[in-house]
């Protein structure tokens, strides 16, 4: 099963909360069991899991990833954005997430992030769940 | 089938090597075939896989991660580990391991480490084991 | 099923493309729907998913990662190629891709890497294909 969910990204970097999407996904499917793949087709935009409490974490976190590189740093691309390309290479395009007894096994602290680095744009997300037993 | 791994970090920064623990679990699974999926529910540790020999390796990552990404750089986060949360973002909360022939297929040089970036702590780690053949 | 992918790089570092490789791999596994595990098994070399078009954007890339992490920086490993176990570790030794209609669902601008970081050398890349229903 394929589940996509569509998001309007609104700054140029942005972490954008897709945790109970993935939640409700997972109870669509059915799967009690397995393991759920979320990847986004895009090359300037990432997917990361991390802290869901403070929200001076993810400013933090786009803050430092930015003076480590910086938007124009005299690359070859013209599109300006090679910053963009290499963050989202770093922060890496897909997850794995457990499933058990219908949910997605995530420690207290953690959400899913979609990181938008080239934004604003309108952007796509794919989640894939393997499955061994359903309910 | 998930299995958890227990861990009690020592330092603030540290490398654990976990690689046997995995060979036991997918031995114990008795999958002939299959992904091993190796989850960190920590949203301040991560999971790699890099040399297993010289442990001068493990030491110049870290030294050089504490240097591009200092523990105190004007971030906004009170708990005063948002380095810890980017460094998990960058290095990544899972892997995936081959299985074949009941044993996880790395190379030569590879080891699975547990890292640590804002320890010392009571860890887990959650490894899924998905199968298609079994012995 | 496992594939394998073998190369010869011919530089220190280089982004090699096998997106062409991956697609013949999964029409030949007759695998309709499904996941596509990419596993590198070395630990100075890595995979990512990244922009097909212009290859200004590779360049920039590790451009901009060698200023981020030189190969001489008081290292205490011997070898001398800390540099590039840290760039695997951050770009990361595997990737999933998607099957769907036995064929790897990419984003249009997506085409899959082989990162080199420590060559000219001989590779491997191992490729797992994990399929529901089979054509």
């Amino acid at each position: 099963m394929t589940y996509q969910i569509s998001l309007t990204t609104t700054r140029r970097n942005e972490f954008c909360d897709i945790t109970n999407e993935i939640y409700r996904f997972i109870e669509q499917s059915g799967v009690s069991e397995g393991i759920c793949t979320v990847f986004v087709p895009h090359t300037t935009a990432a997917v990361t899991i991390n802290e869901n409490a403070d929200p001076d974490v993810t400013s933090d976190l786009l803050r430092k990833l930015a003076s480590l590189i910086p938007q124009n740093d005299g690359y070859l691309h013209s599109e300006g954005n090679s910053d963009a390309h290499l963050k989202a290479s770093l922060i890496g395009n897909s997850e794995q997430i457990l499933i058990r007894s219908g949910k997605p096994l995530l420690g207290t602290w953690q959400g899913v992030y979609f990181t938008e680095f080239d934004g604003p744009r309108s952007r796509k997300v794919w989640i894939s769940i393997l499955g061994g037993e359903t309910n």
